[in-house]
């Protein structure tokens, strides 16, 4: 099975300050992340800069697009983006529209789940070509003290079988690493965590946990 | 029954033509809305730029806020937006937490309907104190040409039964308005109808038709 991957989802509502936290990880994450946050922030010109400041790294715009997916999925392909973010919650024909975009720009997609989905809605995916998923812990469910629970990875797992990569987020700490065994990870997501004076330690401790049980 | 509004969405992705049909239909609509796409583009100086040129508009900011719902109400809400747009999709806790920096705005939070929700959710909506949502065709259903089906005219109802008022939208037409009698409707939304030459002639024969079905 691959090894996981290591990405930062920027969520500053300001560009130079994204600037600087990507400056100051790119040598320790593999994948880029503009955050919605910092998209609806800055718009485009926050995709722009930062692929101009990272062309070798993978570069993803979380736009969670939940209609209108043709254009808003070709504005961030060419903006620079590699991967882009749709919400389970979107109908199919609007994932159907992304995946196609996706196509003509040699991009992927990757499904954000949120809402009352189901695996029926994940096999539709599938059928579109699509094989990566974003699953996370809510940001304010986070907050709101809601952990992984034992639904979280039957889900994961599940999706995993399916053939979808998963990557996953939401309070992402190395001890929480063994949880995902047997799952196909695509990437571990945080930000914060890897943002501040540990940031590189963290990046290293999640390396170690994902050697030890991704080998 | 209050009176239905005529809303523009703004989809361009540049913001000077954003900023050129706001302009041309200032005079005969109510709210204007900074659309997805628009702002995904251009960030959230289209919503400050919009809110100096118009003053005494309402003002939207559709973002579908799925995920970190107190951060980017309050983008929205700084930039001078009146009301934003929160998805289904998102956990009833950032719902929450978008409805509580509203309120700090004396702003609003209109709960736009993607997914496969439920009147259970309808009910959880209502007792965060939220009372709008907006209820339409996917952009991209319509495209693939699904119509206003009785199922759609049927959970209208039963939100606006409930006391949330509708702004409905997705290929917007007058002579479409009829089947929308009896619906507490807060706004009709149309975006390329309102923007081109015809433009006018249109907002006038959509109100005609509310005056006729809203009395």
């Amino acid at each position: 099975m691959t090894k996981p991957m290591i990405q930062i989802a920027l969520d500053q509502t300001q560009l130079p300050a994204a600037i600087e936290v990507a400056k100051n990880v790119e040598s320790f994450v593999d994948v880029i992340e503009v955050g919605t946050i910092l998209a609806f922030a800055e718009g485009m010109n926050a995709v722009k800069t930062l692929r101009k400041n990272h062309p070798d790294h993978i570069l993803v715009c979380d736009m969670k697009t939940t209609d209108g997916g043709a254009i808003l999925s070709k504005l961030a392909f060419e903006a620079g983006a590699d991967w882009i973010t749709v919400s389970a919650a979107a109908h199919i024909a609007t994932i159907g529209a992304c995946k196609k975009v996706a196509d003509e720009f040699n991009g992927e997609i990757q499904i954000e789940i949120y809402g009352n989905w189901t695996m029926e809605d994940a096999k539709a995916w599938v059928n579109l070509g699509i094989n990566q998923a974003i699953y996370h812990r809510s940001r304010d469910a986070e907050l709101a003290g809601v952990g992984w629970t034992e639904d979280d990875l039957v889900k994961m797992r599940q999706l995993s079988d399916l053939g979808i990569e998963l990557s996953i987020t939401g309070g992402i700490v190395p001890e929480d690493i063994y949880l995902f065994e047997g799952i196909k990870a695509k990437t571990f997501i945080a930000g914060r965590a890897l943002a501040g004076e540990n940031g590189k330690a963290t990046a290293e401790a999640l390396r170690d946990q994902i050697d030890r049980f991704w080998n």
